[in-house]
């Protein structure tokens, strides 16, 4: 069953107008660049997506759109992290009526849980959700590293298909994989920097935002980890780490990687550049040196095997 | 206008049936429990009252249902605070409608903000808010600590009044005081240990989780304080610090607070013992334990000059 | 025995010369500039005097040179924190020759303790030490925060006759001065902005870097807070939070208060403006700041009841 | 130059007698089973080692009887991580003096310093080092991350000649390489669960702990990955991942590593079981269940193409 969740599933960037509503000609525009460009999956709602910035009216219709657009094309998985369980469990709901493959979770991130917490948090809503779920650890953001031992007792749970990691701990990823090494469980990393050794050394695929802008490329690196054909994955590497150094760094705090996707899908006129508060899209300045560096890229790009 | 932020303003308890949803009766009792012991103010949908675990309409249910019984006897404050800007101004529109008299915002608690974000974030926020606004300073669960700068930066919009902080950090509290030093802003610390101290430095009261089960103690405590009586102050700080220390340890991890607080308070018969996930209520063993902790204090109470 | 580390026990500034020797007319004069200023003890090695950053050389002439110029006038303590249990051994001895009163150490700063790790390490120091122990709690510099269980259990040895608390988080003091409420126990808190009201809840006396400057301010301050004349206390606290608020926060980076004070203490011809690596002074920039900040705060001081 | 380092230099532990000091039968036995077993240099004075935890005397001893023991077979590599400079310096000058190839120097790590600050005391450190420096990151033990701009801008100085990277942030490490990507400068990584993946990526080689124990393990791991051998690696990395899942994780708090290594490492007749203080070596209990796990382990080695 969830060999269907493997390679490429971007975290789907949520296109906005500027009443930060859904723009569904955006929503359109970006899946079908994300499908022509080979990608496995979408998840939408996830950190990339600004979920949590997005009131539950706006992401309801975001689930609507995105579904009927899909059409079964391939995968959708739809996130469902809030601090209230309901809320949770509503978001879910619609996921099945709309005919998601599974929904993604991260803890609730207000309140800091202990383990025990954690696992009882996720097990009731294993319990009661429609779908199943793909655990999604992110300390960064949820201030709760999800212990190895919280993910093996979880993976028993029949609900429990999969695992997310964005803590971009590399030695916590393999004591993960080792631990949970089976046939019908998903490990994917999520920083696209290790999309090749991650799946080189047995990670399902990888949550990889850059294959919004770029999915051929991101598809491809997965093809060739699979492979093992080094010379391949040398050049891509090359050009997925110039992506996270030159499009990922502009501006401060920690917001330029969320910035400045939004501000490079504008500029490929995949969606318009409004993000919702608190998060602000780039000004024109920033826009400047973001397009300066996108032509850089584009340029680099025409000669990779793609 | 903003002398009628001063004192006692207990962060209410959120009075849950087991089905998570809204358990009138506790409303009534807990409301009617403070506002006899003389507290100033009524904070609801704060940390306290496990705001961000309850779905929207739950909260809106607790907004209307408390706004209904207080009856403007004293201010009512609701908590605004969520990571989604438009929902905070949904339950704005709604508390401006049942009569309160401000909302309390902490910062989005997701995304890891700069200063300049999270000034801009309030910024919009009070010009478009209805109802005069309180800072809420918690960097233990919102992942940012307000400067003194942005504070002060912030207090120039005259829709934001004042500030509660609850990083229990004195000496950012001091720095804050020395620099909004005005008649109209009001500036509450929300730890209860330091009830006496901040408000003879000059606080304008406390935010106390306490004074939902014991409302005379810190009202009391807030009239010596402000009256520089220190044989009373000593008396009751006394008090204090062992409810602190007997009520708010019991289990481990980080919620120990937040379930004894549920805990006492079902003992008290001031609501039931349910919580809203991700927390779940103590069970027999530990409640045992707050049951002969409970007793300890109530025999202390009764030589209390309250 | 205790009674003698009370009042204000300020934690020298280590006076340098170019070339980060001990300055020893520096010395003589700050040592004479305190006791003159009334302050009831002095405290060397601590973070204010740079220890960490002196070798051992440096250290050991430090000791030796304050011993001899203090010449019992007031108690002496001398700061033996290291990551070596060894090397706080060999610099307990020679403030035992010297006629130190006690020692002073904050927990092993390279390895991540857990609490009983920290315990036994206390327990060892204090089995084998010549002279008194002071703890000393300073989790941001030495990642671990002394628990009240592990201080309470410490202070069950005859040796371990007092805590020196830097965490800033007065919840924290506060329990520790519940659980730790003894006769023969001294308890200080290091932020000065704190000093008075610590004090009137029952702590022994302050710690205070500012006491290098302004020694007889914060001993008025003590003795106010002492008799809750909180006339006084209203007065002299605004003064000391201008200290801090001036003094302490030219530059950038966490060393503010380092580079400040000890470049105030340069302008008030107390020693040189030299610092250890990797610490450095404040260049005319700075020092030009700092000059115009001082002259206001001692135009201030004219008008205390000093 | 630098092409000398490269491959799997180990940092070494150190070997204790029962009073901390330096165990030179230990010193001999475990440096030549580490070059019998291939290994391309020695480091020692690292965190494996105890560095912070040895008194300089202590320290100062065993630069001299490994350097004696190791006679120039292969480099060797010496720690000089302090919190004062001049210790450092005296530290390099006896490392210097007995035929050391270069020094490591991680962060001071008692203040909380900046980039800017960081940047100068490594270029001040540099300038005066009589040997070429190793740039360590560690920010879980020195509070601070050196930015990819500080590495870059220290690798300008001639005598600094390589990083080592020990933050497990493999996103950072990627960043690292592609900002330093030269032929003279060596970049290792510490965590031993990504040796192979680091190498495939283009790091000299790896500062692997395990190497202590079974360096032929980490010395096949570092060819396989330098030739692609992609069937030999992954047998590899399957016993690499075991032994970090089954010998660094017995006992609790962050000290099972350390423990861990010299536990197994006295089993295997390397070394006594003696650790400096503040760490505490395991007592029988845990030693039962390290034997257990480390027969294991030698059971599977004997099936490795070792």
């Amino acid at each position: 069953m969830t060999q269907k969740f493997k390679g490429i599933i971007p975290p789907m960037l949520t296109p906005l107008l500027s009443n930060w509503k859904i723009d569904n000609d955006g929503v359109k525009k970006l899946v079908d660049h994300m499908i022509d460009g080979g990608v496995h999956g979408i998840f939408i709602l996830g950190t990339t997506g600004e979920s949590t910035s997005l009131s539950y009216q706006t992401r309801r219709a975001l689930i609507e759109q995105t579904a009927k657009h899909v059409n079964n094309r391939i995968p959708l998985l739809v996130g469902i992290t809030d601090t209230s369980l309901e809320e949770s469990l509503n978001l879910t709901s619609l996921a099945f009526d709309v005919g998601a493959a599974a929904v993604v979770a991260a803890p609730p991130y207000y309140f800091h849980l202990g383990q025990e917490e954690l696992s009882e948090y996720y097990w009731d809503l294993a319990e009661r959700s429609k779908l199943p779920i793909f655990l999604y650890n992110f300390p960064a953001m949820t201030k709760i590293s999800m212990t190895v031992e919280t993910a093996v007792r979880l993976s028993e749970h029949p609900n429990i298909i999969g695992l997310k990691d964005s803590s971009a701990d590399i030695e916590y990823f393999h004591a993960l994989k080792e631990a949970l090494n089976r046939e019908n469980f998903a490990l994917f990393a999520g920083p696209e920097e290790i999309l090749a050794e991650t799946v080189m050394m047995g990670a399902s695929g990888g949550v990889n935002g850059g294959a919004n802008l770029f999915p051929k490329l991101y598809v491809k690196m997965y093809e060739a980890a699979k492979a093992t054909d080094f010379e391949t994955i040398k050049i891509l590497q090359k050009q997925i780490l110039e992506i996270a150094s030159l499009l990922y760094t502009v501006g401060k705090y920690n917001s330029s990687y969320m910035k400045g996707i939004k501000g490079t899908a504008s500029l490929l006129g995949l969606c318009k550049n409004y993000m919702a508060p608190p998060l602000k899209p780039f000004l024109q300045k920033e826009m400047i040196e973001i397009s300066n560096r996108l032509e850089r890229i584009q340029s680099n790009l025409k000669n990779m095997p793609l």
